[in-house]
Formats: C-alpha cells, sequence, structure tokens
C-alpha cells in the first residue's frame, strides 16, 4: 500500500498538498484535489486514520444521538443539522436508537474512545446526571431544555408554543378547538398534552373526547381527520394540528367536501412546511431546522475552539398568519 | 465499575439475563429488562463492547452511506431501511459522505474492523472495484444497479421507468411533454435525462428548452413552475415531474388559478407520496421505501447466515392512475 509521499509524486503536487486533501483543507486547487482524488482511487490508497487523528486530534466527524430517523419531527432537526455539517465539510454519524439505554451509551463511549470529535443528541430518555459524566471528554449539544446542564443545549418552549397557538385561536373568537396531534407517546406530545388541558381549564372549555385526535401523521391522516369531523354530532370549529403535513391534507379533503376554511373550520399548523406555504396555513413555526443548525453550530464552536464551556440557547417560535384562522 | 455478576446481584436476576438484555435478546420479560437497565443506570455500568463483540462476533450495527441526509430521494430509502432496521432491533449508522471518496472509504474501513456488521450504500461514486475488495470482510448491499458483481444490490430500471411514464402520457394522447426534474446533477437525473432526449427522439419531438424545468424540490418550487408555464408563449400540454411533492404545488397552483388537471394540463409524478394521494394524482411508484427495506433484509439475512453470496434484485415501478392524466 502506498504511503502519502509516493502519492504526492504519481499525483505530482507536494506532500502538504496530499495531507491537505485528506484533510478536507479548503485551500487545494481544484485541479491538484482531483489528481491526488485519482491517484488515490488508483492506489486504492486509505489513509492510517489513526494516525491522522493523532496528528489532528480530531475526526472530522460528529455522531448523532436519534431515537428514530424517520420521524417528522426528527427528521426535520436532521436536516437543518447536515446542511450544517456539509458546509463544515463534517461528517455526519446518526445513531438511530430506539431509545435503548445501551445503544445511546454507546454513542457517548465514542466520544470517550475519541472516535468523534463531539455528540448532538436530538432526544433521549438517558438523565442528564448520565450525560454530564461524558462532558470530560468532548462537546455534548442536547436539542430539549434541561436546565443550566454542564453540556449545551438548544431548545424551544413547547409549552409556550402550543399554547400560544391556542390563545391565537380563541383571541380569534374561536371557542370549540379540537387538537390533532401526531405520536401519542414523547416528551414534546405530552408537554402538548398538558398545555391543551391547562388552555381548556383557563378558559373553561370541557373537554371533548372525540375532538383529541390522535396519530396524525401525514396528509392522507389529514384527510381521514375532515371525515371523522364530518361524522360527529357536535364539531369543533377550529383545529389546532401540530404539523403542516396533517394540516394540509385535512384541507385538502375540506376543499373537496365543500367545507370553507376557516368560515366552517379554522386551521392552525405547526412546522411552516413548503406544502403549507403552498396552501396559505396559517402556522406555528418551531424552528426545527434552525435547532439543528444552532446544536451543529454550537458543537463546532466548541470543537475549534477546544471550549468546554456549555451555552443554552432558547429559540423563538413564532405564529405565522396567512388565510386558514 | 460493576461487572456483570454484580449487575445480576443487584437487579436480582441472572448472569444470562443480564447478558441477554445486553444483547438484545427477544426473551427476557419486561419486568427483568427494566430491573436490570435500572441497576446498569444506577451503576452507570457500560458494557466492555470490545468483549461482547468478541463473544457473539456481531456489534447489531450497520452503515449506510449516503451522500446527503436530506435529499428526499436518498431520505425516503433511509425511511424502509430505518424501519426495518428498528424492527430487528439494530443500530442504524448513517454516515453523511457528500460523495467525498476519503469519508466513503472510511466507512468500509469499519467494516474491515469488524466495528459494523455491514454496509448498506445508498448511493457513491466509488468504483465497483473498490467496493468489492471490502466484500471479504462483511456483507455489503448497494442501492444502484452495477451488474453482478461481488457485492450485493436492489434497485429499480431508472430509464425504463422513466421511459414509461412518458409512454404512458403519449398513449393518453399528450404530444407537448415538459419535464421538471430535481437536481440536475446525480447519476439517476442523468439517466432520466438520456431517457427524455431518447423519446423525443424516437416519437419525432423536437426539444423545448424551456420546457425542461430544473431545481424543482418541493412543493414550492411546484407553485413556480406554474407561473413559469404561464408565462410561456407555447406551453406543453403534459408535464412529467420526477417527485409527487412538486407535482402537488404545482397542481394546488393550478387550482388557484384556473388552470384544469387534466383538461389544460396533465401531470404525471414520480414517488407515490401521500401527498399525491390526497390530490389523486397519477404517479409512477419506483418503491423507494421498499428500496431501503429490501437492502436491510438482504444485508440482515447475510449477517445471520454468515452467508457470503451476492444477491441482485430488481425492484418493479409500477404506474398509479389517478385523475391527472
Amino acid at each position: 500500500m502506498a504511503n502519502i509521499k509516493e502519492i504526492a509524486r504519481m499525483a505530482g503536487v507536494s506532500v502538504t498538498t496530499v495531507s491537505r486533501v485528506l484533510n478536507n483543507h479548503p485551500y487545494v486547487s481544484e485541479v491538484k484535489r482531483t489528481a491526488v482524488l485519482n491517484t488515490i482511487e488508483k492506489l486504492n490508497y486509505t489513509r492510517n486514520m489513526n494516525a491522522v487523528h493523532l496528528i489532528t486530534g480530531r475526526t472530522q466527524a460528529i455522531a448523532v444521538i436519534i431515537p428514530n430517523i424517520n420521524l417528522f419531527y426528527f427528521s426535520v432537526i436532521i436536516e437543518g443539522l447536515a446542511q450544517e455539517a456539509l458546509l463544515a465539510q463534517y461528517r455526519l454519524i446518526l445513531c438511530q436508537t430506539d431509545y435503548r439505554h445501551e445503544e445511546e451509551l454507546k454513542v457517548l463511549e465514542m466520544l470517550r474512545n475519541k472516535e468523534i470529535d463531539g455528540v448532538v443528541i436530538v432526544s433521549t430518555r438517558m438523565s442528564s446526571e448520565v450525560i454530564e459524566e461524558y462532558t470530560a471528554y468532548g462537546p455534548i449539544v442536547i436539542c430539549q431544555d434541561r436546565g443550566e446542564r454542564r453540556f449545551s443545549s438548544v431548545y424551544i418552549e413547547h409549552y409556550s408554543a402550543f399554547r400560544s397557538g391556542l390563545q391565537y385561536l380563541s383571541d380569534k373568537g374561536y371557542q370549540q378547538i379540537g387538537y390533532c396531534e401526531g405520536r401519542q407517546h414523547g416528551s414534546s406530545s405530552s408537554i402538548r398534552q398538558i398545555a391543551f388541558s391547562d388552555f381548556l381549564a383557563a378558559t373553561g372549555q370541557p373537554f371533548h373526547e372525540e375532538w383529541m385526535i390522535h396519530d396524525c401523521m401525514n396528509e392522507e391522516d389529514g384527510g381521514r381527520v375532515l371525515h371523522e369531523l364530518l361524522k360527529m354530532k357536535k364539531r369543533p370549529n377550529a383545529l389546532i394540528i401540530t404539523g403542516d403535513h396533517v394540516a394540509a391534507g385535512l384541507i385538502i379533503e375540506a376543499w373537496k367536501n365543500g367545507i370553507r376554511i376557516p368560515e366552517d373550520l379554522a386551521v392552525i399548523g405547526f412546522d411552516d412546511q413548503p406544502i403549507g406555504r403552498s396552501l396559505g396555513l396559517t402556522t406555528i413555526d418551531n424552528q426545527l431546522p434552525e435547532m439543528g443548525a444552532t446544536a451543529f453550530r454550537i458543537i463546532y464552536d466548541k470543537i475549534q475552539n477546544n471550549d468546554g464551556h456549555p451555552v443554552h440557547r432558547k429559540l423563538e417560535y413564532r405564529i405565522i398568519e396567512r388565510s386558514t384562522v
């Protein structure tokens, strides 16, 4: 197997250039870069990663703890993370853990073993104490509010975001409000359920079991919800829906069935997705891609500056007023 | 740090039970499982992974090479993969490589180093020869057609899928066909461009530069396309759109602007997404989630049976006839 000097000789560039290409250093001309990569391809050279790590002290990789890659809430956070990681030429290792404790610990162990430069935790059931023990080995950022801990965090306040949506409907005169939620379990779902029931109590409204609709994940579920509403004896006149995709499906089905939005039924969504913008959907933007991007920027900054101090960043939600309320 | 015997004693279960819990063995009662996990949590015990690997010879993890996690085409394949991995209690490690050769090699090196049990390659620019060299270290499955190679593959024929969509429009009497594509570069995009130009040549139609619309990724882009069409002197009477989300945005905008679908403009999409089902969109289902699921099933089967023989599986596309053509 060829070494770095032979590659330099064969590619007609300096050893420094080869090293820069291997380390994704920005100041290499495209011509030289291609020459080096082609030579490597030809020789099937694999650099000795451990040696490289020992020199730079970095792996150019961060790991992400995520319970399930294809749940919408998580995947949108990942979108923001992935974008920033590509820009910084950082490798992203997504570890799907299904909240299994030993799988989550494996990822933190990678940090201890210096296989990665940092860890972003999108969601976990690990206690803050367990996570804190690993802060000695490198930066950790969590996308949840865990208070002033020794690891960094970026979060939005799910409770007040949800309450503000309900308040907005109430201020517009809607008093019969239903709620379509995604997964019934999960930490932000629980927070929203509490917010919903607090709101009903605060405004003296009774809780209608059938106005609380579960397991709404996509557009087709939204269509199904519309038909459930049509069958009800007493219907809500407004819906808060935790997901623009679901809201979109409901609105399309409403159009097909002659239900006027917002006259017959007001709808407020969550997430500010492109389909919602196409339909003029009023929604609560809780900045999920920004959460991912911020998590990456924090960890990248900590790695670059070898800075062990945690930062805690709260992102603001905002209501985007369009035409469905 | 406690060892497995101490954990067993503290949790009041047998050593075998602790070992089963650590290895995600299915035959453990929920009560015992919880007792063990709580004890581990209390002791902050991390099992010695290397020792475990030496015993079982497996890591219960597979790595996935993916250029960019948040491109729709890739993320839908991942959806199918992730679902199956969770069911099999396998950890999925997604490595975002941005097609960088050294990053792709790092993942294959993980296989050589027995850090993972197998590799799924969603897309790569590595040559088949490079990949073949790693088949000695464990199973590899690629989601592309690479011919009868020493690694496994699962794929659809992008060329004929696309041609069949064009033929379908042609059979329905549409002779002015435009094409909205996603990213302009990438291997399946190139194949589709060739299919489009072969089709025009075969049917004796001229190529209209402006009927070929690029960079259409989401619903808002679809809305933009509708307005571009409205500005054209000579418009296509049918569109093939590589993505149901884009098609959905176009259809919604067409409704708003009084353009009748399919009378004024026929639309055929790709992917069979929920939003397309809500809108009655005619589409070509190229089974992307099934591709991911199949890739996992192949690799899982190879791991379980220690089977080094490659399999090559072609998935069939199908046209789903609804109401937009």
